[in-house]
């Protein structure tokens, strides 16, 4: 690359691009470590982008009606740091880009959503990013539809790498995005042709521009580096009926010695050669320092969207008052006054009718009490609607030719669903829900994570969660799924026992603000245990007595979802035997482990054997209830599987690993004796 | 379709055709149960590719260079089964057939590569039989380089539906095979246009035969009914200098009421259509019943390949008797007996020398050792190679021009590489090894929990291990994942401490035959721990006393991995004062399981104070070895991690999170307190 002229060719564009540059090496030296070949590539397109077309008001970071921008190959995060300091937002000042990568600085390795307001998703394992995309720009059509453009009316651009058009989920993503035909979506591919271990020729030779188009994408074929292109390209972008892919030829590392080299995608410290990079880039400023011209000129562009914005709040203001609630409400993730009434009718419901129906048809019926309440939802299942129980009758199908539909049919994509729904829930204005079976958690298990890191609260709905779903066999029987959700730090799993407990549970749900939810719900028919109708929603406390033992209490089953009717039973037998048994439905750990000591004491006092069912690996977290909370105070012992399931029908399931009854009643004696 | 004009045209190949058809029909309504549609719609196709192209012998499944089959598609299960019955395969007999998904069958729900010789993967969860089968065509390439076409010359064909094209991991897999023009890889799309919520539509419209042809495919188009037109695109595609994908046009459920209908993908057991689909088919036959000319004509196509297989074992054993030994190892997973000695040889040195070396970098050390003695090995990395450290100096990369490479750069292809390996496994005569980030097990899970369920002993390195790995972040530093590992059955995970562990780790993944191994290795630096040289593997044993107390034993450190050195340095400040303490190193936890009560006693005696320390969620199986095991008997604590992590310099992280040595001398005061 000719520097020299392409500087010469358009000096204001190039010193801004170079403030992007300069800051990047200069934060990634001083951190010793970080990625600076990737945004000294993009600066190009970067600067164009948010000088020219992106829509957004620095003071004003969470403005509803921005058009997103999302960094995907999140590694380049000095990129967006510097586009924000630069732009003037409050969250990132020179000090934080001087602290990149240290303890407690905002501008973190990777760009947090949770650190900085203006970083609309956390991005780092690769294709994240724009799958989360996809979920955005439903976000913004579904809105729009609801709300009108004078409202909502905004695009979702995302630079990604190479290494998120390798990773599969990617594929899920912009499959999805082509059949919805979701015209406002623009990727920026940074084609630098270079990963960590070589060329990208070492391990790929895809065409990219053909994968996209065959996805239903608008493709257009630019120079990186030229900001006309850039200019014209997002142009023509913003106009098409299509997704619109930009592939734009970059140099990683532009103009610095590792150039176009892998060593160019990591941590350039070298003080020679970043000097060397500086001269060529005509940049004779010192370190993290920026010309008062250019950064007044990143500052216009930061202040640019202040008008539309002060428009906009002008046209929000003429909708209805009723509207605007609706939309603040679903902003800030508060359910209507109306939510708990509804649910509370329907679990004294109920308790009186004692269904016997698999905890993922009684979601079905939840679901149809809530979706009406929460218009904010939107549901969907990776090809599973039947099986999953997700979709109600008011909501509509999400499709070009209706952008009302509140129902995804994501297809065979889990992992897209899930990157998506974080996608809506990030964008704000939408509370997304989405099943498959519960063994393919796998699947989803990358964005599941990063829900619980960037606290959204996504509601993962994973239904046929045990052997209890029978021929299936082992490959869909999940046995470790619970463990490893539990495991998640910030995650609520929920294994509802009968209808109302799924109710509860699904009430719980929609109400968190930063933890997403997984709900385990059997594929079989399962009676309903809770017949006293309680206004209190019990599932709250995570764990609490369904039944007391009738005679001096000597063991206390605890168990959840299907088996909590199993350890109904057992206490039956218990009971004629003498043994005084009682039952803790334990339908959320995570929550049970917040009580306060004394509830948890009161639940799980000492002294009396325990037994834990659960037709899964006592991994999921048992340890704590049988061995912990005062569990050294007498024997216990665990009801459950140890090894993988079996392809059979779910009852003879039951009986061969020895899940039943008869075995608890057998347990709670041995522990006894 | 005209079902009559069809039969009249080749009625041979349609009553053979038709035996899968109605067998399927029939275990699927005996079943009550089952995915009747997809052999129905593919059975023209299997009947071709069984008839006319397939080398196999049925009654030498396991015979190395028979054409591997795989049905990545694997909820048609009765299609492999059916043609498996039909051509005599001992496996399946016609009472196998009538207890399809029944108890103890073989004929499990999903193929089972475990319950049937046959079945040359488990497939169900989908994308993974397509990606597995992309590591199946490797290995051949690899091992025809390595022994000459006489030995080694096989295809690779597989059967995929709209669902495994759908999983982002086909992505990975096709451009993964595209860019290493595996020509002998023969994919079947069962292009039916239906799913589960509906047609392919509602979810999906890509151009596949573009998708495909953009990763460097071959693409035929074809009539999945036409038997004629399948025999001429498979004899085109096994002369293609690509990978090649046949995108067949098929009609589900064939010639059933349910046929092109998402109805027809499920069970079809209504006995009145099951009946008029028989007589549509001129097959007036009893259920279950297979006309002994039929039957004694798929008999012949069963038998076909064993000329060629004596032919095989003719020119086997012209192969130099050295050749011979360790073809025949390598397909037993058998080590050679040279590496306990090498191994031995080399954790002597480390002793001696007492490196201080991340483990990732022992790993590198120890495969320095092992790939020249097990020249079966084949490493690769999903774009990490310099950062896991997997590549030695003497595997060459494998690659078009070079099939003999035993390393292979995944590309950013977590998933793919993982199925891929899988695929090796089970191909026969490789044993494979990948590595990636620890965090990213969440993108190769669904193929690692199969790894666990086939019982293939694919060994997942998986370096950067913890917030040990600093300033990257919370995305990438793990701290649920040893927990979901270990939660999995049939997974062995490794923490080893330092350079000898490593090595004892390495010997044992290599060893096993039908277990996985997970290796949880270090970014940072750690001290060698293991000072004094012991012949045996104390690794084999999953925990041992590193170091016992020098004083009255008071408090007993477990710790793992990074940790381990860290709990030494606890050890020596407890015993400055008077406190005499034990440190275990827990390098395998489902190793230490394993050992006899006595050992475990021995190690974790009982009535002393105890606490875990390891830079993970106390999830991860800790609560047996702190709480039970003679647990009750003191107190104990855990100096771990409860939440995600953060970005900063791993030291200070480590601080911060409070996982130092100060924390575990004041959490052991506090319990003897």
């Amino acid at each position: 690359m000719d520097l020299t002229a392409l500087r010469k060719s358009n000096p204001e564009h190039w010193d801004k691009a170079a403030a992007i540059r300069t800051l990047t090496l200069d934060a990634v030296a001083a951190a010793n470590s970080g990625h600076s070949g990737m945004p000294m590539g993009m600066a190009d397109v970067a600067t164009v982008l948010f000088e020219k077309h992106l829509k957004f008001d620095a003071a004003n970071p969470n403005w509803p009606d921005r058009d997103r921008f999302i960094l995907s190959a999140g590694h380049g995060s000095m990129l967006v740091y510097s586009l924000l300091y630069l732009t003037g937002h409050a969250d990132v000042t020179l000090e934080e880009i001087k602290n990149f990568r240290q303890m407690g600085a905002k501008t973190a390795g990777h760009p947090e959503n949770f650190l900085i307001d203006a970083v609309e998703t956390t991005t780092g394992p690769l294709g994240q990013g724009i799958s989360n995309a996809v979920g955005f720009a439903m976000a913004e059509e579904i809105q729009r539809a609801h709300y009108g453009k004078k409202v909502v009316d905004h695009y979702t651009y995302v630079i990604a790498g190479d290494g998120c058009l390798m990773e599969g989920v990617s594929q899920e993503a912009i499959t999805l995005a082509g059949r919805h035909e979701l015209s406002k979506l623009i990727v920026f591919w940074d084609n630098n042709n270079i990963t960590i271990d070589g060329t990208v020729d070492i391990a790929d030779r895809t065409d990219q521009v053909r994968r996209f188009a065959a996805s239903g994408w608008h493709v257009i074929e630019i120079d990186g580096h030229d900001p006309k292109a850039i200019d014209a390209a997002i142009t023509q972008a913003k106009s098409s009926k299509k997704p619109t892919m930009i592939a734009c030829e970059s140099h990683i590392a532009l103009g610095h010695a590792a150039q176009d080299t892998s060593k160019g995608h990591g941590a350039l410290t070298d003080q020679d050669q970043l000097k060397a990079a500086k001269e060529g880039y005509g940049w004779p400023h010192a370190a993290f320092e920026i010309p008062a011209a250019v950064k007044s000129a990143w500052e216009a562009i930061g202040t640019r969207g202040a008008t539309e914005r002060a428009a906009w709040e002008d046209r929000f203001a003429q909708i209805s008052e009723r509207k605007q609630a609706e939309f603040n409400r679903a902003y800030a993730f508060e359910a209507p006054k109306k939510l708990a009434g509804a649910i509370r009718a329907f679990k004294k419901q109920a308790s009186e009718d004692q269904p016997k129906l698999a905890t993922r048809a009684s979601s079905e019926k939840v679901l149809g009490i809530v979706n009406p309440i929460l218009t904010e939802t939107v549901g969907g299942s990776a090809d599973l609607t039947g099986s999953n129980n997700t979709k109600t009758a008011d909501m509509g199908v999400f499709l070009p030719e209706n952008r009302k539909g509140r129902y995804i049919h994501y297809g065979i994509r889990e992992h897209g669903m899930a990157a998506a729904m974080n996608g809506m829930a990030l964008h704000g204005g939408i509370r997304p829900y989405g099943g498959t079976f519960m063994a393919f958690t796998d699947y989803a298990r990358p964005s599941m994570r990063l829900a619980a890191l960037m606290k959204v609260p996504t509601v993962f709905v994973m239904t046929h969660d045990s052997i209890g779903l029978g021929e299936d066999g082992p490959t869909h029987q999940p046995v470790e799924h619970l463990a490893i959700s539990r495991a998640t730090p910030n995650t609520y799993v929920f294994r509802p026992a009968d209808t109302v407990e799924t109710a509860e549970a699904w009430e719980l749900a929609l109400t968190f603000k930063d933890s997403p939810s997984v709900l385990s719900l059997t594929r079989q028919g399962v009676p309903t245990v809770r017949k006293d109708h309680k206004t209190k929603n019990l599932t709250a406390q995570g764990a609490y007595v369904l039944a007391d033992a009738e005679t001096k209490r000597q063991a206390i089953l605890i168990a959840t979802g299907s088996e909590v009717s199993l350890a109904m039973e057992a206490k039956a037998m218990l009971e004629a035997d003498g043994i005084g048994t009682r039952v803790v439905s334990m339908p959320c750990m995570e929550l049970f482990a917040q009580q306060d000591e004394a509830y948890r004491k009161r639940v799980l006092p000492g002294g009396t054997v325990r037994v834990g069912i659960e037709a899964a690996v006592r991994a999921g977290g048992w340890d704590r209830w049988l061995l912990g909370e005062r569990g050294r105070e007498a024997k216990s012992g665990f009801i459950g599987m140890s090894s993988f399931g079996a392809s059979a029908p779910a009852g003879e399931l039951y009986k061969h690993f020895g899940i039943t009854a008869e075995a608890t009643v057998a347990k709670v004696k041995e522990l006894l004796s």
